[in-house]
């Protein structure tokens, strides 16, 4: 069950979470870094690779797309720094190539493959390239930058994938901290929970980044191309405190409140830090592409992240993970001591209300989605 | 006159050295590092920026070349970490944009261009991209992988760049360390004052080098396009122990036979260890252009690489780039220890012939080369 949580909480996208601060997964093979700290990433993969690979076979025309150039690009927007996202595009890759053998039995001639892999400046680029295979196949560049402005010369991308990565809002929305807004998140740090105008606050930023996102790609994407999104994402209308990661961010706000009266923090830190993710429900989500208008949807339903992971969570790793994909937002904001209160506590809060956790809903907190450049 | 030397040496380029070595300049921003030491590259740079004016204003034909994608690439091959790379890859932008309002001055619309920055897996291009502006104009992307391969889609580019990098041979020829062999470097480090054998060695490697390096170029690039090449060379028949560089490295050879007598290395350490570098005259770069047959060359010249420069050379503050720039060599054979120990020799060793090192041959060692994909 980790996974349900771990899945929609953990990959190491470095969007800008303010104007203030840079998330940041922990880089590098160390004890704590993200590389080290996400095979629950890797299983989800698997799931949606089936589904990836029917859309493919039926929806991708690989003729058409790579016949001006011969040369078929596939990016990864928000890559992060672990060997999750080499392993997603050689699967990508590997089912264009049956694709082609299928569309094009008579042509000797497979296409150039580029693989791109775009996140965030900060990102750790030097890591990743470490992970990839001394015997690929495949041309490789990293493109720097934010996903929600062009970063791929225009119509030069053929096949785009977004994993865990859009639920990373670009900003957050300045009204979470003005007391004079009814938006003000006192004592939270997260819309779980709190006044439904911050909820709508986060929706309409959440509509905004992804709205620019799809103007980006559209930029980006020839007619024809299609992005692969999976991500975290919750029924129409159901409260997120009904959900692990709502749970989990919960017990942080009260953490951190409790950091407060011993002193460890300040109760201006608190109000002023919210964190910058949203879960889209897939009403919203509908509505944000043909609002966009540049893409037709090809595909999108609710998946169980991890429908193969039952039994008691292990509080202790499951921490870890969120630590590995958490720490660096906390860690901008908060002294460097509070940061390990903060995450002993957890793991002890959990522990405490384990039962609860595991008896959550859990089927649809996976957005699946494929759409197709116009 | 310091320049002249640092030119040569410099570059941090992080082509592997041998099977058992990488090159490595130091990365980051610490008081070692390339990027806070190469100031004269960019005096260098500078003082070729108008010659590639020329050639471009003359021979570029930018609207054609853009015309079927409007993207406009623009690479730099073995760009390092440094700030040079970037503002080499902007003036040459500079260029570009000029001719394109020369050739078109009825069209509104200029390509987008896209900078790619090459450079081993093993080169800090995180470092690297902390030095891009801000507001920049152009698409970013840095494709790791070595020059001597293809590391972009066939046709994708317009203007290539490489300044200080082909001298690094992609590895040491073997037979230099073969007791067996005439070629074997017993206590030397470098081709400079070793049997004509070694000098055979090094250029036979560099000539296998240049014609997988324009290969891959004539793969990657559109008909039309221009590759800029900057790097170390020698007049045709100068010996190398006529040059600064050669002094130096034989300086340093001297200094390691020297720490082999007081036991901080040992003497089969010395043998084994070989500086994978190669100054090519102009006479053997035209034949391996020709050899090649995919480029014609435009222009091919040899400059003073620091005319400007004259006086006393700051041995310590020289000494400090040449170690910038070579310490990743050394450390990779020998003890931590041991690189101190010859860096500090070398600054006491220059000092007392810093005459001789005034009185060098140092006018024609930069050669200058623009060829054009046929």
């Amino acid at each position: 069950m980790a996974a349900l949580v771990s899945d929609s909480l953990a990959k190491e996208n470095n969007d800008k979470a303010s104007e203030n601060s840079t998330i940041q997964v922990i880089g590098g093979h160390g004890t704590n870094s993200y590389s080290n700290n996400s095979s629950y990433q890797r299983l989800s993969a698997n799931v949606v690779t089936k589904k990836i690979e029917d859309a493919i076979m039926k929806n991708l025309d690989v003729e058409t797309l790579s016949s001006t150039s011969n040369i078929f690009r596939v990016a990864d927007f928000g890559c992060g720094v672990g060997s999750n996202t080499i392993n997603s595009m050689q699967d990508l890759l590997l089912i264009v190539e049956k694709k082609h053998i299928s569309q094009c039995p008579t042509s000797s001639q497979m296409p150039e493959f580029q693989v791109i892999f775009n996140d965030q400046f900060t990102n750790d680029f030097n890591t990743l390239f470490t992970y990839l295979p001394q015997d690929k196949q495949y041309l490789v560049a990293s493109v720097p930058g934010s996903f929600h402005n062009q970063v791929l010369p225009k119509s030069s991308l053929h096949l785009a994938h977004c994993s865990y990565s859009l639920h990373w809002l670009s900003r957050l929305p300045k009204e979470l901290r003005d007391e004079r807004s009814p938006a003000w998140n006192k004592g939270k740090i997260h819309y779980t929970s709190a006044p439904p105008e911050v909820l709508m606050a986060y929706a309409t930023q959440f509509a905004e980044d992804l709205d620019n996102f799809l103007s980006a790609r559209g930029r980006e994407m020839v007619s024809g191309g299609m992005i692969v999104i999976v991500g975290s994402s919750i029924p129409d209308g159901m409260p997120y405190s009904q959900v692990v990661n709502g749970i989990v961010y919960d017990c942080m706000g009260s953490i951190l409140m409790d950091m407060v009266k011993t002193g460890s923090i300040s109760e201006a830190d608190v109000d002023a830090f919210n964190l910058p993710i949203y879960a889209c429900p897939p009403g919203e989500f509908i509505e944000g592409v043909e609002r966009n208008g540049l893409f037709s949807i090809e595909v999108i339903e609710l998946m169980n992240p991890a429908p193969w992971l039952k039994g008691p969570i292990d509080i202790p790793v499951f921490v870890k993970h969120v630590r590995a994909a958490m720490e660096g937002m906390f860690s901008n904001h908060f002294p460097s001591k509070a940061i390990d209160e903060l995450f002993d506590h957890l793991v002890l809060k959990l522990s405490d209300i384990s039962q609860q956790l595991e008896s959550c809903y859990r089927d649809g907190l996976q957005l699946f989605a494929i759409l197709k450049r116009k």
